[in-house]
């Protein structure tokens, strides 16, 4: 398994995980799970020095190359691959906005299809991650145990028979798991009833942020839905109290859709035509404008004002217009208004497309 | 004469003095001159009690009704006109505000062409107007010079050798003339100069106003700049004044425009688009919404952006869009939900039908 020093070209125009699952999905763009392990006897990776961070890396890299749910991974080394490449990554959820900003003996490992990676030397050892289209947790469960399973026939986690797995930060202590969907509740947004919707279900123990992940501001109605406990309660347990949540939160937006839709038909259809003739005519549109115009196309399809584009290649267009897809994509640099006048070009090309 | 009490059905879809002048000007919408007159040895109308009131509408209208250049003009009693007709008439610039509110006494005298009108009981005895298409005021001059001498062939004016004509305002004293160029300067406000030319012409006795009149908010960048003397200048030099300061604002107008383009093409081009986009697609759209975003298309015409519409087509919107208009139009009393729709959906049809 040779260390890459920069992606596949095949990256750029193929969001491998949007493919796998169910890119089909209305209201749920992905899927994702993440384990939180460590290696038995090493310090974790903040009080690591640089002789342990390389034999950490060492027995990952060992341990992943012989996976054979990984399908044989790229392995990319941060401190080899260009900032953009990196930032890339990150947009696409591969890895973590931590790990994109380099740092010695930081590593990922990414399976073919795109759909599963293991960074190495993060916040933890390893973060194993899989990732999958739509609402497909179980599948997501299946496939990351297996990995995780096949990396412990050759590493020696740090496991305790009290806690369960340890990790760097004790809000992952336990089974170390993290469940993650990300859903897409205009409706819920658009009346007024979302901060009810999730006050509600955070006395559950779940926690909602916005669409980049922890710390990010909430943009295009996107929401991270994922579970806040990992001790005394199984893996299965986790997913199981999170699909229930979800399965309860969906149902509420598909009923502020409907009701929305009946008592304010025509405030709707404009929000979504008007969305629609400034992605065909805008010459100029930032990244936050474009997710915000993309959730009222969404919105569009749910309710069946329109009928095109199809959800997969909307939520591919997601991670295009995020800058560091395009520059990779245009295959040059940009300063920031460029980026706005390709993006609003980009976006034309599709819409016109019809659904490309 | 018959005193009509409703207005004819061809002036919701003709309005007669866009079409007069010069419709296709690109930069000024309309010129307006207006004469302030009142007869001698009765009150003005503030004061005037209801047979003198009953005297100022009989003489006036014989005299009217005289009037070569008025071409048998229509008569209309604001008492005897519905609300939404009269409302109609102000928007039309045909009538103020004033008189549309109704009250006893109150009449207005239109040509056929709609170019030419007399109120009376105004806050003068007569208040002469002459409206057309585009930079006129010459043209203007000499029809509503006409209809003063005409006019005066049968009433005696009130007037003052030292003075001129008396009116019931100080500010109209003299010649009681107002002479408006309605214009349309979005690059001076894109541009945030327009502060600066209107303090400098208003340093020279020219006053600057919103599209609506005194009082109005400004909208959709059009300005209407009007004299604010009336004594010690003769009509003529009004004119000459008014028309060269006029030169003067349209020149720098044309160049930031031209300077706007250059430097900033692009967010240019995306504004005109962004504007077209928005006028096609929408299903709700506000009276003020729709003069910004005609605001928006005139300037693409401007600078070659957009081929269509014409300008007088353009002209005609600017009206058609407004309250009254629209339930003339619709045969109908709306609730202002149903007038953003209906509005909408006639900007639509109008911006498809490329040129209506």
């Amino acid at each position: 398994m040779e260390t890459m020093n920069q992606l596949p070209k095949s990256y750029i125009t193929e969001c491998g995980w949007l493919r796998a699952g169910d890119p089909t999905d209305d209201l749920v763009i992905s899927s994702r799970i993440r384990l939180a392990r460590n290696i038995e006897g090493i310090p974790f990776s903040q009080w690591a020095s640089s002789t342990d961070l390389k034999r950490i890396a060492e027995q990952t890299r060992k341990a992943v190359s012989n996976s054979d749910h990984l399908h044989n991974p790229d392995f990319y080394a941060m401190e080899e691959l260009e900032p953009l490449d990196r930032y890339f990554l990150a947009e696409r959820n591969m890895i973590s906005r931590e790990l994109a900003k380099s740092g010695i003996e930081r590593y990922v490992a990414i399976s073919p299809d795109q759909t599963s990676s293991v960074m190495i030397n993060e916040e933890d050892h390893l973060r194993i991650q899989v990732l999958m289209a739509g609402s497909n947790l179980s599948r997501v469960w299946t496939q990351i145990d297996a990995v995780d399973n096949e990396l412990e026939d050759h590493l020696t986690y740090a496991f305790s028979n009290q806690f369960g797995y340890l990790t760097a930060c004790p809000t992952n202590v336990g089974t170390g798991i993290r469940c993650s969907v990300m859903v897409h509740l205009p409706a819920l947004v658009i009346s007024r009833r979302i901060d009810k919707v999730f006050s509600a279900v955070s006395q559950m123990g779940v926690a909602v942020r916005g669409f980049a992940g922890e710390g990010s501001e909430i943009s295009g109605n996107l929401f991270q839905i994922s579970n806040q406990w990992t001790l005394g309660i199984s893996e299965k347990e986790t997913i199981e109290k999170i699909e229930k949540l979800l399965e309860h939160i969906l149902g509420q937006e598909r009923k502020a859709q409907e009701k929305l839709f009946e008592e304010n038909r025509c405030q709707i259809e404009d929000r979504v035509w008007r969305a629609y003739a400034t992605l065909r005519y805008a010459k100029v549109i930032s990244s936050n404008e474009a997710i915000e115009l993309f959730s009222s196309i969404r919105l569009g399809l749910n309710l069946g004002i329109l009928n095109k584009p199809r959800y997969e290649s909307l939520n591919e267009m997601i991670l295009k217009v995020r800058p560091a897809h395009l520059q990779k994509f245009a295959e040059r640099a940009f300063t920031a208004a460029e980026r706005d006048e390709f993006r609003a070009d980009l976006i034309r090309r599709w819409i016109m497309n019809g659904d490309s």
